[in-house]
């Protein structure tokens, strides 16, 4: 079924309306009256609706019945990237959306050789935020992730670590492993910090530590810091029983 | 250490010589007499070394010892994907490379829209070749996956069912989950299957059955077709202990 994300504040009890890109994005799809549709908030909420009228840049549509999103994570996972070259964040806002991310936060360290300067970053926001709705609408999410955009290290790590289960990802890490940190009690919420290029450094790593983050080990295989992030969600998510 | 990797007959018991693009690189890494170095067969099998002499283009070895591979997986995996549009392919190999895959195979399905001919098939897959081997070398891999293409569906499925634990996943499946299948006996080797960009038909999945592959779910979201297989891949590698 086609799905549509609207502003909460757009979403009403009985009647809704498309407007702007969703009724561009109906057109194009040759929506019909009396097709059903979901209509999304963005935030987990979504109605089943039917197209009760089609004008130029309208669509009129008829609630039908309001519920949770199906399609959300049970435990919703935070993904801390580091700034990485070219086009790296914005595959990973893609594929960490598509593997049901609850947000993605990008951050700088010592080792990011690249990093947007504040000119730049609110349309860089807008573009990032612009992908994981694209990704959420496509993979069928309820929820699209927000994209923040940290100022500075020690922000990511005092963010992170108000996760339940804190996980920061080191490659020099050899014994603590994933599944001994997803093993070891009960939480309600997880956030994974990866770091860029060169890695992070042996000082912010026990700067990390200091905050309250679990240091872990992806492995034996030295992974790129775009690959880093997915499959650590990857595995969370199939620890959590998504699949 | 510096990792390079030698066709298996150029692998001696004592004395070892780098020479063409390992030169080169070697070169280019400024290494000098008295460092060690890996050399790697690409099969797992790998030699420490030192570096006794160098000149231009070619670059002469002592073995101090030779052992298998620290970085391979516990469990071989296979990863199966249908011919995709653009470099999404590309992309798979180089990720499924360090992720640990022990080989990826494509394969063309009903609704592949591209599919390379007879013609380019030689340079493409020499071409994917080295990004594994590329992709093999960063990760300090021992081993370099082979990039098999495969001719038609009904090869792959022959293939593919050969492992012991060989699993397909399919969107419309709702209740048989990765977990269940991993955890539903011993197995000594995985192969995963995933379809095109507009998925598999439901034909096509009977097949598979018949053929002997179990059909799962990668959960309620749906994955693009080159996050699939990586996803599928890092949680099977996280069930089979790597991390």
């Amino acid at each position: 079924m086609t799905r549509f994300f609207v502003e909460p504040e757009q979403m009403r009890p009985e009647f809704l309306v498309l407007t702007g890109e969703n009724a561009q994005h109906a057109k194009v799809l040759r929506l019909k009256q009396g097709e059903q549709v979901l209509v999304c908030d963005g935030q987990g909420r979504e109605c089943l609706c039917t197209v009760s009228d089609l004008s130029p840049g309208q669509v009129s549509l008829v609630v039908n019945s309001r519920q949770d999103s199906q399609a959300e994570a049970a435990v919703p996972v935070s993904v801390y990237m580091a700034y990485a070259k070219g086009d790296k964040l914005e595959h990973v806002i893609q594929k960490a959306t598509e593997l049901g991310a609850y947000e993605i936060a990008a951050f700088p360290s010592a080792r990011c050789v690249s990093r947007p300067d504040e000119k730049s970053l609110k349309k860089k926001l807008e573009r990032w935020q612009k992908i994981a709705a694209s990704a959420a609408q496509q993979s069928g999410r309820g929820r699209i992730p927000q994209v923040i955009a940290l100022g500075s290290y020690r922000e990511a790590l005092h963010r992170a670590a108000q996760a339940d289960l804190a996980i920061l990802f080191y490659e020099n890490e050899r014994s603590a492993t994933l599944r001994m940190a997803l093993e070891a009690g009960e939480y309600r919420s997880v956030s994974l910090l990866t770091g860029p290029e060169g890695g992070l450094e042996e000082q912010e790593v026990e700067q990390a530590v200091e905050a309250g983050m679990r240091v872990c080990t992806l492995g034996k295989r030295i992974l790129r810091c775009e690959t880093a992030p997915l499959c650590a969600l990857s595995a969370v998510m199939y620890h959590t029983g998504e699949f």
